[in-house]
């Protein structure tokens, strides 16, 4: 690829790019499209438009996202984008920081040496006019590296200054955020699990109630038994289903009784397989009757459910915030593989079916589960050096002949060229993250922003070991294999990685444009949900339920959304001293993602849950292992050149393992636990301790219940209910 | 060394001991020595020749020694007593029963393999005789090799059940006595570190009390902020010691009465370096007059000290023993590195000088022993290798010429060139143990027991890596060096230190004998404390605290005895199939050792500190250790050995980390901090708090205070005194 090819590829991003900022512009001011760019603060009550999105300027967007403070993030959005956002700012000031001294002080140096001739570029598909910017220029020994040596250092350090008041600001929004005088349901909850077999002559319900009330008899309230509610959630959900088609058939009778004749048309539909065989009913008496029919059913097995299927584990609720916040963190049997108690997680992201699963077992899944990711994360190098090979232009012709005349096409080539690579790339990892998330539960997490860390965790580690080392080493893995083979230590795998680094820096700087403009444009338009809610208005939806779902924004993704921006993290800090050019674009891309997503934040996406910045350690790690990553490539890199000065750089890995364990050990345990001066804050009313409980009670259970006497069997009552109220 | 030096050096050594034991049952049935021979007893109130021990059979210490119960244990000695005795009992278990196994079996299996000739002996200096019974003695690559791989596994997996058995039964005698329901000091209290400075306006108690009284209003009780006690220690250490020089001097004139004349001859000394010069004074006047200066000086330097030397740590104590237990487990503040909480160590075990450290001080600190330690550790082997070559007779003679007709002579001959190099051994290892307690209370360690386990923890890594990997590779290691230089990994020190384990398996045999039949017979007729009694009531002591100062029995001191015992573990383990006949002495050893040392804790030791069980863990992680060695040692061997199923043994050394894994995982948090099922017990009787509360003020502080208010300065008071007995 030469210098216009990737000129094209920039031009071509930046022009997608404007096309759907202006469409954005143009679509969001539509009073129909508003629960489409709206949606965030129409369920939360407020007036889409207001702020004068619509009226004035159509750039007032971006006005109001820099105008935005991190509170109104946290009110609109919580605090966990919150964090995101630090995490944005961080990485933006680490970058800009780093690319103020870098880009004065290392372009030139790298530019001037004249020593190397100009043909000679150490890399296959670099651009040769850019080449001369890049470190690959300077000849082999050059004391012209003292320079780079000391950007790298620089770097290093500015990355360690904002992490660490990151850290320190974002453990100051959890306090405040857990601090704030709010009744949350989870704070008088903790999560029992590994409950021994009841004594004889003793029901689970009874065995767990006098077991907490020897222990709190005080502040305890009630507990709730887990059960397997496998069966009781089948028949709700065909009832829920029922009841939605019931509403749908009488939206449409309503419809026609308006639109045809007034008596109306009856809807009708068939009975077999996919309603297209069997018997033909009347919609609305087939779907009564059916409800009428499950309504029993359900009671029956919530009964059976509650009284038969209590499984070792439960949900305990105490009076007092602060028992529950110090019972989460203390030792309560003998052996840790009994009573085991943690913090219960928000009633709505609790993973039900994880609860009940035993200390062994969430062992065995966890370490079978890392296997296997290990495992995958190894063998996917495969296809992916495959991949990458086998997209270039080249031997796309050669494999399939019939795209030869498009292909031949000047403009298309040059497009072709430039994107290819990285589009399957980027396709390739969008199927990853559901698998990962579902491995992540699959080891037993009780809760789904846990399992999102999990599976956010597993996702770093692919895309850095398959992404980039495996595209940057792809090309010349199969030729230095043999060497690889005579040697087999650490050493010739990072001279090997930090030989082939440069010959990748236009892979990556192609793919970090392409990501945040298509990226971005694509996130900021959103075109994709503004076509799929119209059809499915005009088309689908009867009823106002059915609307508000083909609106419903989702969540900002955090999980997947994290390594995404992690990669791009590694690869600019990898690239920075070696080639500095990549530093603006990285900039440009979190400064981007930053405006984007805080128009995001505060307008479309609606949170599923909320751990208060809990993701932070894990981001804060990552970024450390992309520095370290950095570090070690970086004395590779200088090795090769033969600078003798290269092992000065060897404190920088240590010193980034160093950070690493004082971060740890200094903020990590209040994001694993609360402290308990947060815990004994005080609430702005007095908990209703009775709608704490019943927040916990899955839909599948609490369904046609208005008496509460029927949860006798499995959830048990407090010493007296009248007193609950503490 | 041949056959008949090992005989002797056996012989000797059981004549030692025999006539050790002879000695201690004819002293041991004095009345005047009861207090040598029955100190525990006596302190307890008990009388010391109950149980007939001198009326009757003069082995009746055997008889009581074995019929002593696990109870019986706990109650005269302790629950850290009775775990060493699981731990003794549990390795004389794993000695039997592979000893059963092993011996039948291997024994025949090299003794009756003929294919090597009787005069090929691989080893330089073990007896010729007993060679035919190692495993040396096969043929490389013979099938008998399969029975001592099957041994190995036998011996694995022995060890592998009886330290889970043992884990669990400790695990129960610990949570056994927690729970018994006397009133301790400690359970009530915590031990709050790196409190931070006090805001304007506020003193350091005030600070305390309030955070404290905000997080637990209704169990707080009283605080008692740590202050730094060196001046006033030095004042009061100087008044006890001119308070027990007037006791003396007392009871001097007191004696003269009744000897000489009647009024005696008021005894006299000189004030000046030492009593040795300077003016002449009348003791009793001189020592009440220096008495009566420093009382009113130590006064008002407690108030000073209570004043004006707060430091940043306090004792915080709570009317509930659930509260203190749930504290000590739970993050208070938000950075860790804030209100650190612990459990409040014993009153009598503190070590009040590492108390006030800092966080970061104490990690520090660590790290710097640690590096500290692990240097020594390197470095101890080359004197180590140094000794064990020079310690044989033939370099001795050549140094010291001077010994050669002492030397000449046969029998001395004999039973030097037996014991010279384990008696340089056994001396060199015991002056470290003081430097290593030392080490491990500069990390700033609260606790005298933890800083016991620390100690010992170095104790043990230091014996195994120096003694054994040292001696074993000593004689080889020199000529194998450059071997090692050219192949630079574990696997050639693994075959390094396999070839040299056949050659020095003699040595090992003799040290193992010594240190048994030596050891114990010392330890048992307690011949050095008795001499030294008797001289000290002779000459020295004057009054009656000085008389049962000089009889006062120590503790078992453990710390010390683990690290030697596990020594022999190694060793044994380690030559268990290399050199089966190794086990029945190794059993012998952990066998005496119980029966010596049961009388002792039952008679003689009174424990200077309980930590309950806590050393188990550690105890348990080693001998896994021990056991990871000798696994380690067995796949290089049978490589050796040439046996082309050595590979089969490879599972045998993951087993034994995931099982120290899982004991870690399942066992361990409860060794660490109190489970609440445990800490809500019922109590015998109502806790005096103040009693609690003043248990823990240093003696230096409470000496002469009877009215308590002067502690107002540095203890808090409870939000009412007269309601504090809760």
């Amino acid at each position: 690829m030469d210098f216009s090819s990737f000129l094209t590829s920039l031009g071509t991003s930046c022009v997608i790019f404007v096309v759907l900022v202006l469409l954005f512009v143009w679509l969001s001011r539509k009073p129909g499209n508003a629960v489409v760019y709206y949606p965030n603060r129409i369920l939360k009550g407020m007036d889409p438009f207001e702020g004068g999105s619509i009226t004035r300027n159509p750039f007032a967007w971006i006005r109001e996202a820099l105008s935005s403070t991190e509170q109104d993030i946290i009110n609109m959005s919580g605090v966990d984008s919150a964090v995101h956002f630090v995490f944005l700012t961080t990485v933006l000031g680490i970058l800009v920081l780093s690319g103020v001294v870098l880009l004065p002080v290392l372009l030139p140096v790298s530019a001037t040496d004249n020593s190397v001739q100009t043909n000679h570029t150490i890399s296959n598909g670099t651009f040769n006019d850019l080449d001369k910017l890049a470190m690959g220029h300077i000849k082999e020994g050059s004391s012209r590296f003292w320079a780079f040596l000391l950007a790298t250092y620089w770097v290093s350090f500015v990355a360690y200054y904002l992490l660490w008041k990151a850290y320190n600001h974002v453990s100051d929004l959890r306090a405040a955020a857990l601090i704030s005088p709010e009744v949350r349901a989870e704070n008088f909850a903790i999560l029992v699990r590994d409950i021994p077999h009841p004594p004889e002559g003793q029901t689970r319900k009874e065995q767990v109630d006098s077991y907490f009330r020897t222990i709190y008899p005080d502040t305890f309230y009630r507990s709730m038994v887990v059960t397997d509610n496998k069966e009781v959630n089948k028949i709700w959900e065909e009832l829920e289903g029922y009841k939605k088609k019931l509403a749908h058939a009488e939206a449409i009778y309503a419809d026609s009784k308006k639109n045809g004749k007034p008596e109306g048309i009856r809807p009708t539909n068939k009975t077999g397989c996919l309603g297209l065989t069997g018997k033909k009913v009347d919609s609305i008496e087939y779907y009564n009757k059916k409800i009428n029919e499950l309504i029993p059913k359900l009671e029956a097995e919530q009964k059976v459910t509650l009284r038969e299927k209590q499984q070792g584990s439960a949900l305990v609720f105490f009076n007092s915030q602060l028992t529950a916040a110090s019972a989460a963190q203390s030792l309560h049997a003998q052996m840790v593989d009994k009573w085991t108690i943690m913090d219960a997680p928000e009633p709505r992201q609790h993973i039900w079916t994880n609860l009940h699963k035993t200390f062994y077992e969430r062992q065995i899944r966890q370490y079978v589960v890392y296997v296997f990711v290990a495992l995958t994360i190894i063998f996917y190098m495969i296809p992916i050096t495959f991949i990458s090979a086998l997209t270039t232009l080249v031997n796309l012709e050669k494999l399939l002949p019939f795209l030869k005349p498009v292909v031949s096409m000047a403009t298309i080539k040059t497009v072709l060229e430039a994107y290819l690579p990285q589009l399957a790339l980027i396709i390739f990892l969008a199927i990853l993250p559901n698998l990962l998330l579902f491995l992540s539960k699959a080891e037993g997490i009780p809760s789904v922003s846990h399992a999102g860390r999990a599976a956010s965790g597993k996702y770093f580690y692919f895309t850095v070991f398959n992404v980039f080392i495996g595209v940057t080493i792809g090309g010349s893995l199969i030729a230095s294999l043999k060497s690889i083979e005579k040697h087999p230590n650490l050493n010739s795998v990072v001279t090997l990685l930090a030989t082939s680094l440069p010959a990748s820096a236009t892979f990556f700087l192609t793919y970090v444009a392409l990501k945040f403009f298509v990226g971005y444009g694509l996130e900021l338009s959103r075109i994709v949900p503004l076509i799929i809610y119209h059809l499915k208005r005009k088309y689908l939806c009867k009823t106002e339920a059915e609307r508000k779902e083909a609106w419903a924004p989702g969540d900002l993704g955090l999980a997947t959304r994290v390594p995404g921006d992690m990669l791009i993290v590694t690869i600019v800090l990898c690239y920075s001293v070696i080639a500095p050019i990549i530093i603006p674009f990285g900039a440009l891309y979190f400064a981007l993602g930053w405006l984007v997503l805080r128009n995001q934040a505060l307008k479309v996406y609606v949170p599923s849950y909320e751990s208060y910045g809990r993701m932070w350690p894990h981001i804060n790690v990552r970024i450390v292992a992309s520095l370290l990553l950095y570090q070690v490539l970086m004395v590779g890199y200088f090795g090769i050149k033969k600078f003798y000065y290269a092992p000065l750089l060897i404190p920088l890995p240590i010193l980034s393992l160093f950070f690493a364990f004082v971060c740890r050990k200094k903020f990590y345990r209040f994001f694993q636990s609360t402290a308990l001066e947060i815990a004994c804050r005080e609430l702005k009313e007095t908990p209703n301790m009775e709608v704490i409980f019943r927040s916990f009670i899955p839909p599948s259970l609490s369904a046609g219940k208005a008496d509460e006497e029927e949860f006798e069997d499995a959830l048990s009552h407090g010493v007296s209910r009248s007193s609950s109220f503490v």
